[in-house]
């Protein structure tokens, strides 16, 4: 009674990024970009993802050579967290999210934003040399955009993609057009997410797909 | 030398659903299913979401009962089991994933199939009455779909969204055609995700926005 399809995990992978490859108009991204862009699509379905990513080009170089050196994973979400696959981080990095901190509801009361937002400030002891994930709230990306203003020391990288109705599109853009020096990537618009931002960081921690 | 956001989290949510009601055509759905895919559509950024859900009218009654009873969900992913509200959550009810359990492995090389379909097998004790999500691989779906066609006891619901490039848009065809008398939600196509999936469990749990 058995139904007929692929069963064999490693050749869905191959028959998947295929496919992408296939679909997709990668032909604008470096090669290491383009690693990226392929897992952000094979998490989400969509291969017309590629138009409207933006992104620095030395965001692969650098996220790597932080991840190598063991810098810690600052997420926004803990569902980011969750998803990262451990075995492909190279040194055993810690992945951080200190939503359910105890003082983030105070730092929020405090600055009068929400709990995600709230939560960079307990990145600051950790921020130099760390590689930030954003994948959920767009108040967490325009927070670490004013604390960079205002001098904080610079993560090795920025994975930006919130995704929403409400200042996703704007705090993106924003990224995109300064990133206070900071390598990133993003996706203009409403589209990102967890899982988006979990693939990103699965493909800067390990080229292999 | 702050930007001009929403930092409010209420008001935040409030524009969100307003934007998504006011531009998604949700006039073909029952109320409690539109409630489902505005969480859905939330947590993905696509408002032209609605027109590729299916559903059977009975899921979100029957969901909400069986959790309301204590029902575990039993998810496929651990992002998805990661990502549930616990807070929505009406019993306090368990959230299990069993990807990581020391038989996972070996009942996959057994199966001849995924770890993550392979991790159904250790479903059969929990699944009568249980709440079902699946947000990433489709042979999960497939492999439950089999064992109900081999007589296994009815969960409750399936929350049925694999998303991707192999298998997922006919796993999820194959749901919508025939749901072995399962109340359920898909939708059809390459779309959906953990955190995609997340959002109607969290819509399931709890009707607030």
């Amino acid at each position: 009674m058995g139904m007929d399809y692929i069963k064999d995990g490693a050749e869905i992978y191959r028959r998947s990024f295929a496919t992408i490859r296939a679909e997709a108009d990668l032909s604008a991204l470096p090669g290491d970009v383009a690693g990226v862009v392929v897992r952000m699509i094979h998490a989400c379905g969509m291969t017309d993802l590629a138009g409207d990513v933006r992104y620095d080009p030395a965001i692969v170089a650098a996220a790597r050579a932080a991840l190598q050196a063991g810098a810690p994973i600052l997420c926004d979400a803990k569902m980011v967290a969750s998803g990262v696959t451990r075995p492909r981080l190279p040194a055993g990095n810690e992945v951080l999210c200190f939503l359910d901190d105890a003082a983030t509801p105070q730092l929020a009361a405090t600055f009068g934003t929400t709990r995600s937002a709230a939560a960079v400030e307990l990145w600051r002891d950790r921020i130099e040399g760390a590689v930030v994930a954003i994948g959920n709230a767009p108040t967490t990306l325009f927070h670490l955009l004013e604390r960079l203003d205002g001098g904080w020391p610079r993560p090795a990288a920025i994975v930006g993609l919130p995704v929403g109705f409400i200042g996703a599109a704007e705090s993106k853009a924003e990224l995109a057009r300064d990133s206070r020096g900071v390598p990133f990537v993003t996706l203009l618009g409403r589209r990102g997410g967890s899982a988006m931002t979990v693939a990103a960081l699965n493909a800067l921690a390990d080229p292999k797909e």
